[in-house]
């Protein structure tokens, strides 16, 4: 073995009892061992041989779990963080963080993905989906060089970014875009066919945002080839307007979605607040995988994502940062905390979204969401050696116990952020140490991100007033 | 000047303008400076003298606020953190957290509250109110060497801890034990007359758990001697149900705290959520001050706290961490968050509870609702140099721009704990750096700590067993 992490509490976030018992595979005094980036040793630390180990790294104090996955990220609007918060959904993107986000280039976003990438590492994260145009870019520049796996999902859109119609009117469409934007997906499956790092996606924004005829031409091919599609599926009532607009009064979303056929095990959906409970339940049934971002929607909307509700229907699922202008950023442990509180009030029911279930969300349940469960999400011997630690031992956490329970899984899922990370690793390499990501420099970064950002926001100002959210009054007043 | 903190984005949280047009008080290249403690200048760096003072901190890259108050904490159940979550409200103290209790003897307790008050002070706190039995000691021991400022609420109560009666029977009353509690308050107050870091308070429990004749002492006390009264209010179902075995048929809390006189400015009213809209109008009028747990009480309740509907009822509102068992410790920054995002969500609307918002409840807010306004709450020349410097630089947080608005202001609000404190003083006194807390051995703290939840779970697992929580089936199936 190259590696042997030994002595910590190990959580394999066991694939096989999930479902049946829901037991999380804890191992005391456990350890973890692989060669070649492929996990070889998962169990007692007894039973471990250390002494046939190149390294020996001692997890004492610490829990060790599968690296967390954060499952739908759109990092580049991490460079305009804190740019749009406490608005009206409806005038957030159209009269706040739109007329900023006009004047970033891509370099800037390129810039912030790779600030939302760090962010996200650090808080014990391996597996990124990326949700962006030209995603291509973002694997080759940031994930890939900072050693994260990344799911790529090429965003596949035939509206302009800021259509100038009313929300009964359906959006003009641009098919030579949504054309386009199909092929650079094409050209990044052939390019990533071979690479076990990057899970390259279609990702048609949303049912409202693409031509009927280039959803058929992806839905077959996502089918021929048996790869995913990743999708924003009932986002709130604008969609749900634009839809009846589109396909007819009392057309649904998830009605339409069947009659093209993507409803199916090859979907990943994003959201799914705006669909019923019943519509919920025929996507679980036809094994629809969730992604569901309780901070970012709750910022944004006021609403919590039916998580609680798709996992109950026995549906797939995970969770993800988003955004971070609205909600604040990318750090997974405070977004599982965030969806058991979240979904706790909105059952009114404090055993709903249990500590063991938020864990699982970001573990095995994202790497499901992705269809990655083959390599990810569970340490399995056989499985990447994607690992993340925790120290149990900070004043936030701690104390914890063995027995009669384990006091750790409570203490991680609703310490959120205030535990600390000792290590992440990525394909058996570590990319991160208690002093931070290793081989970035932070401080260059946040002041390469300050300076676009101060650049953005003053050429966006007078566009930003003539907008006129909230956030001017508050601006003017103080308040911000 | 003793010391200059200069350069960094002050937000001063003006007490004059919150309310009026909620301005926050914001610098650009600001600088805070004190003698003996005492706040002495507080405005841009530009118009401060360095030459003046004799320690010049350099506050370059970081935000500058008053220190936070964390307005309601019971710290000694902080050695059982990670005892009991994820169970129903009726569950939760019976037959979950109450056996592993029963176990901890009076110095595992301070243990306990030595960790959350190193936990809360690093999070940027410097005002905690403690609401314990026996409070002075954890004054003695915990919350003055550690060099905090402190609220110390003396818990009144005639009620055993786990009274053995139905739900409409009304508790058993040992008047005795009334009586001493409200002798050790007095002795309290007598006790820290002169000390202006320990605020007492009166701390009758509820109103279910004091006989009616001892509440009416208590109230005159307080009126005659014009001292705090804190009391947990309306807090659910079961305390409704006990309130009309007690004192008939449709009484309520408030009907009888108001017959009682207690409905006036001296009274601090924790929680809240049991009490109807009208009902909290009523108390706002009066001048009730409110203390809202949101993680706390969405842990054990799935309720949120009626935080904004109380401020806009007009009401004085603080946060609080309340304990540590169920929603995982007494991290101020990752409360503050949690109050906005459920009150997003609570609210179905976005614009609930704004960061600007989460900012005051925390610093100014908590200062009002605990009667420290005078010293605490605000950067104002006169008040104490309480003091926290959050670190704006990190990946979480950056980029940050001043123009056209601070987006500080919403990245500090919602990194919650992801945003690193560089420093915090109370008293003019540096309590914190980028290391922790110091002079506070942590690993010893924890080693301690984790020694005493090691034998108070060990002593009560047969009792915890046999009171059969859903959490024992959980930890004999390996979900905990």
């Amino acid at each position: 073995m190259d590696t042997l992490l030994s002595g910590g509490l190990v959580v394999t976030m066991d694939p096989d009892a999930d479902g049946a018992t829901g037991a999380l595979g804890i191992i005391d005094d456990g350890a973890v061992g692989w060669t070649d980036g492929e996990l070889a040793f998962v169990g007692p630390a007894a039973d471990a041989d250390p002494t046939a180990a190149g390294t020996v790294v001692d997890a004492g104090g610490a829990a060790v779990l599968p690296g967390l996955v954060n499952a739908h990220v759109h990092g580049r609007h991490t460079v305009l963080r804190g740019g749009a918060q406490d608005v009206p959904e409806i005038e957030w993107m159209n009269d706040a963080l739109g007329p900023i986000a006009a004047h970033a280039t891509d370099a800037d976003g390129t810039v912030g993905c790779r600030l939302a990438a760090v962010e996200t590492l650090a808080s014990g994260v391996t597996t990124v989906c990326e949700y962006a145009e030209r995603v291509a870019d973002l694997v080759a520049d940031v994930y890939r060089p900072l050693g994260l796996r990344v799911a790529a999902t090429e965003t596949i859109t035939a509206v302009a970014d800021d259509p100038d119609v009313g929300p009964d009117e359906p959006y003009p469409f641009d098919p030579d875009a949504g054309r386009a934007a199909l092929e650079r997906a094409e050209a990044l499956f052939d390019a990533y066919a071979a690479d076990p790092a990057v899970e390259p996606m279609y990702g048609p924004q949303a049912l409202d945002m693409v031509p009927r005829d280039l959803l058929a031409e992806i839905e077959s091919r996502s089918r021929r080839e048996d790869r995913a599609v990743h999708m924003h599926v009932a986002q709130g009532d604008r969609e749900r307007r634009q839809i009846e607009a589109r396909y007819g009064a009392g057309a649904t979303t998830v009605g339409v979605l069947g009659d093209l056929g993507l409803v199916s095990d090859r979907l990943l959906a994003a959201h799914l607040h705006g669909a019923t409970p019943d519509a919920r339940v025929r996507l679980a049934n036809a094994g629809v995988r969730m992604v569901g971002c309780p901070s970012s929607i709750a910022a944004i909307d006021g609403i919590v994502p039916p998580l609680a509700g798709y996992r109950d229907a026995g549906g797939v699922a995970g969770i993800g940062t988003d955004q971070a202008p609205g909600p604040g950023g990318h750090d997974l442990r405070r977004e599982f905390r965030t969806a058991a509180m979240l979904a706790k009030t909105d059952a009114a029911d404090p055993t709903a979204l249990t500590a063991p279930d938020a864990l699982r969300l970001a573990t095995i349940g994202g790497a499901r969401a992705l269809g990655l469960a083959d390599r990810v999400g569970s340490l399995t011997p056989g499985k990447r050696a994607d690992v993340a630690v925790f120290d149990l031992e900070a004043a936030g956490v701690a104390p914890t116990v063995a027995e009669p329970f384990h006091t750790a899984i409570p203490n991680l899922a609703y310490a959120g952020a205030a535990a600390p990370i000792r290590a992440v690793f990525v394909d058996g390499e570590r990319l991160v140490d208690a002093d931070g990501v290793r081989g970035v420099d932070a401080e260059a970064l946040v002041t390469d991100a300050t300076r676009r950002a101060e650049r953005i926001f003053a050429d966006a100002e007078s566009d930003w007033r003539a907008a006129g959210s909230r956030l001017v009054a508050d601006a003017d007043a103080g308040r911000l």
